[in-house]
């Protein structure tokens, strides 16, 4: 996926609003006015690369005359010791960015290494790994990039651009047929009915009610390997989504059952941040 | 620390437009419109709640009519399978809601639980786990209320709110002891000076300069215990920040060396999101 | 569709701060502070009434004790002279919000009544009518919700929930096969793919790439009948839509071709306002 | 009147928001990143042109790197068939723009064209077509703008620069005479008083009460013609307005009765779009 | 003037966002939740009292459930030492509201004091005091309704809502003559044209082109006194404003000139706060 | 203090817009379209500048493209008859911000002007005059940098960077003591606790709880004098404010009696505007 610029350049505004408050006093008082500084963004960890230019924003949001300089781009494999990035500009700018612009890089980096992590697991399959809606409140674009960045795909962005019949929509709408029905009644035209099913009576269901879309969810891999049986038989065009605390040790079996793509919110909410430092020195 | 409401209620509604968009597409086709529903909250993994209050705010954003009735409070214990609230509202709200409720309190409840088994490790020591700036960009509040949940105390909310030398700023004004002049200078009266020290050099300097607060930055244990010993002769009120990489492995050790605070950054920037459910029924 | 409340709310706060900027100085000088009044909205013109509820938002964003009673709904056909609702409240807030409460529901009920226009001049078909995306800059909900008012269905809201690919895009792509195959590759799995096509060549390489639906774009109604052939014949699960300078005249015709959707510009651009007066006294 | 340039560009910034949403997801899809463009601005249909500068303003928000030739102007009558502007820059850009500028200058070009009509219908007699209020929320300014391009005057911009005593304030205050004289104790001492009389008995009144301008609302043209000879005589430097449902066909004889501003809602309400296509090609 | 509540609501929440930033933490510390205190609003000073409704509204955006009992209203005269209202509410909240709704009601107060010292000199005289755009940056609109409150009357509100016509402009414009017929043909047909003019030859041009409004700008009384005999000569019902570093000890020989305005932006512009407290003790 | 660019841009939009609404209606009038001007800064009474980048600041938002040439700066004495700057631009922008611009020097200039009057009065002693929270709403941060351009240093900017319990908090927290024990358990470990002390009771208790700061409210000068003696027995490196209805006659005194802190709500609460005028000419 792409990002859009005024989605970044608006949320980093916001970001450093939230950290800067009423400005930052350490560095008014401690750095001389107009002394530059050159600052190196250092890798602690192996990881794969993510946030680059969401970080520059950080920093061009704050002042347009920082220059940041790559070694590296998004997606790429670095090992711990890399310095991807040297950034310049008055040295207080640097100072007061410093801390948002880490934040995100080290989690975006977190969240497109881990999905590398899955994505490598199931190498060689038809499988591909999908993220969900588990995202940070105030960050799903940029997470939803990250992923892409690490190797998976996206799921719909939110509530409104995707048709996604769940476990509680069945219950309230009396089954999965029905919910379908009612969905393709509603929808517009340009969009697939995706639903979620929990066995294989309400698979039958979904196929009775020829969803384009089913999500085999939380079903032990063999059962996962007879819905896609019955799914395939019943309907070769249907596209097949498994999910339901998928790990890096369960994910290669579920994906040798076959499956078109396997949602793990883990990727997302589970991330751990990666540990990147940026040293300053005057110049 | 206490939660503003009118933070509490802007960030969710933030939030409900990010994941909504253009609105709930699912919900409005597949579940009539007046149904009325009632949710359980259920814990699937042992923790520290936090969030509840928040999850509310979610649903009375989307609609002032949902009632929530709670089994438990931010701050209990709660192992896998207790059912900590009920919600009761139009069906289409409590599904709007659902994800953007889950992922907030998973999040928090996930920093809360992380910081409770810190704090855990440190007890009958005077240390206090406190946190760090090393939160998500834009749940900064948010993040720091859990924190304090767990158990844990909060640093400074800003670079505005606090007075912190860290080492680009010694590189910067050109050593310890000059910046901690500068600071003092600048910094307005209620404000006291921290500085961040790597060295016994350093941490003379410091001394010398008679730093309110001082921070023994990435240091190992026999190290910190010397520097403790050095400070509690010279200034015995100046208080003792020990931080950089502290593990659950090693916060004890650390603790021992009679250290003040010990920041710990991945309580925010590595806690992993906490299992909880939603599950929806028609009333 | 459903109009989310909110959407409402801060569209029409907008639209009053647009007339109202520091204040109605004609009302507050010549009616006495306190007067309650009791406002008609009389129908001056045969119609389908729409906007009820966002004409009533319209009086609540001024003060919350507003009180309107309805006696028709949105959707009903209405004759000229009949009234439809009545409002009472304090005499400044039913002028305040007079004129931008009028411009709404004269425009929405226009939008209303000409789609219904069509819808009734297809009626017996396949075809249903569906609306663009040319609505006004800032009314594009509004408007959608008026269409599905007047029978019509609506096509996806945005550039963001829906993949059509047009005449442009086919030209930069380097043809329509090109761009349904790059287009299939980067949209989610939950979204269809439509192409406009202009000709036979055109229609046979988006049957080759299966696009979901083709766009028959500005053919006359013997080409419009021998595509539709052509894409039952070879892919009868095609959803067909028919666009381009569509007219009441025209509109019949081409939905005895049996294409399932013509998209008609000309009920969001090109209606015209419906007459309605709010007569108001003193109560 | 001349539009502020923050004007434009903040509302433009919203409409694109609205149909932008997350991002124009088949441009991002179908063309290749980089590829730059050329679009021709063409007019199928007779008109005068309005909306130009607000055009260019739609793709400068998106990228100020983009280029905008014109080859005509505002207010210049065009025939169809001519290019008015060609554009050039990132085709991504091109194409996310597309639909809103379109939809503005199409909307804008038909009320300049429609004024224009009535303005060509009294030329020669001393009456100004103006507008009202009845224009779309969100657009006065630009709809206004659109009257002036088209040959028309405008009245004034919203509740808060003019008073404009109407049927409404006159039942409320107790009559035509107690309501202006209510206005002249309270508008500040730049503002001319209006007053909207419906019959000879109130304009008796607004002439006892030395209204500065009298609106002559819906009268037939005998009777404005006998009402215009009350005032002139009584008070010659008085301003007379003619109002009410007035159309092409019976605008001159209005205007043939001495009056010196016509208003004319459907300027506003009622003009429907001009059709203008931008044909993109790859440069 | 009236006051509108969304505007106080909204300016109100604007200036508590500045003094709270990220929470009252003095109040939260010391203050155990849920305490509920009473505070006496006092006056040490003899003032016209202006601003109660603000002062609430502060209270009301902290706290729907805020009470406020007042004794006295905007407008009275008070003397020192008296109670005008008592505040009941959560103790956190009077607290954090104290400073932001003090800081308001001194300086309306201030105003409207000073207001009622001009107007007190100029009674039994034709002329009014008259505001100026001398507010303070933010605070127009209540600044003006404090200038009401203590007797005088409101110019202007902004630069869109009067054409006042001053050196500056007839500089640029190239002559007192041209400017007033330039802004003729441009302002609005309910707009009168004011002129500031600074000696006879320029009053000559005023009346030629028949100015609505002069100002005689920074004149001494007898000149005042000549241009009025000129004006009233040669226009009766052109009004006269008199203005240019009017003090307490000048206004009354000013006013004798017969002037109908006389504008005073000192009233505004160096007004000092009155000194009222707000005692608060637990309930 | 160092005021942060985006603050001062951002104020000086919401400024403009308060003053311009739709537009200067009277410029656009009198002024050809493309005319540019050149205005001369006139200080026209003795005062200390300030303001010249803000004032900067409010034509550079209305274009971009204006030029001020500054011939003195921030904090320099200037003699009535001075002119500090000029600026050269369209003469439509100059007019637009003329008012705004001055309106905000006038006040920031007159506020230095009366900071230095109190500085120059306490010097030779350890006293420095401090301000408090009673600045204008909306002004905070523009009117300290006014009082530390004056000589003046700035207290805390707000309710949350620092710990200040005054007689209200003490009243609901019962007693000085149990106050400063409250807040030392919940402020972060970077902030001081600064305590409002009445009389020598109060004081005694400050001192047993160990304060860091104490604030002699409203004390005789021999009691400020023995309060003082008292806090320098028992704690030499408590810091001492003096605050209560400062003026520049006892302000002298008060500062002999060797207090720190002299807090003056005086030079922002009832700070008189400079005069300063902008003479426009053609160029």
């Amino acid at each position: 996926m792409q990002l859009d610029q005024s989605t970044i350049y608006s949320a980093v505004a916001d970001f450093l609003r939230e950290d800067l408050g009423r400005g930052d006093i350490t560095s008014q008082a401690t750095v001389r006015g107009g002394t530059r500084g050159r600052g190196k963004f250092l890798i602690k960890q192996d990881c794969v690369l993510c946030g680059l230019e969401i970080a520059e924003a950080v920093f061009v949001v704050l002042d347009p005359d920082i220059r940041m300089e790559a070694y590296h781009y998004d997606g790429d494999n670095l090992s711990s010791g890399t310095v991807f990035a040297n950034i310049e500009g008055l040295a207080t700018t640097l100072l007061a960015g410093e801390r948002t612009a880490l934040n995100l890089v080290q989690r975006l980096s977190g969240i497109a290494t881990l999905t590398k992590a899955f994505a490598d697991k199931v190498e060689g399959t038809r499988a591909k790994i999908i993220d969900t809606r588990k995202t940070t409140p105030g960050l799903r674009m940029l997470e939803k990039y990250a992923v892409s960045v690490g190797g998976g795909v996206n799921h719909r962005f939110g509530l409104d651009d995707g048709v996604l019949i769940k476990d509680n929509h069945i219950a309230l709408a009396g089954g999965v047929r029905r919910a379908i029905e009612l969905a393709r009644q509603t929808a517009h035209h340009l969009l697939k009915i995706e639903v979620e099913v929990a066995n294989q009576a309400q698979l039958r269901e979904a196929l009775t009610a020829k969803a384009d879309v089913i999500m085999l969810d939380n079903l032990k891999p063999e059962a996962v390997r007879e819905c896609v049986k019955m799914i395939r038989e019943a309907a070769p065009n249907t596209l097949i989504e498994a999910s339901g605390g998928v790990t890096l040790s369960t994910v290669r079996e579920l994906a040798e059952c076959e499956v078109d793509l396997i949602s793990v919110g883990a990727i997302t909410h589970s991330a751990t941040a990666i540990d990147i430092s940026l040293k300053i020195a005057p110049i």
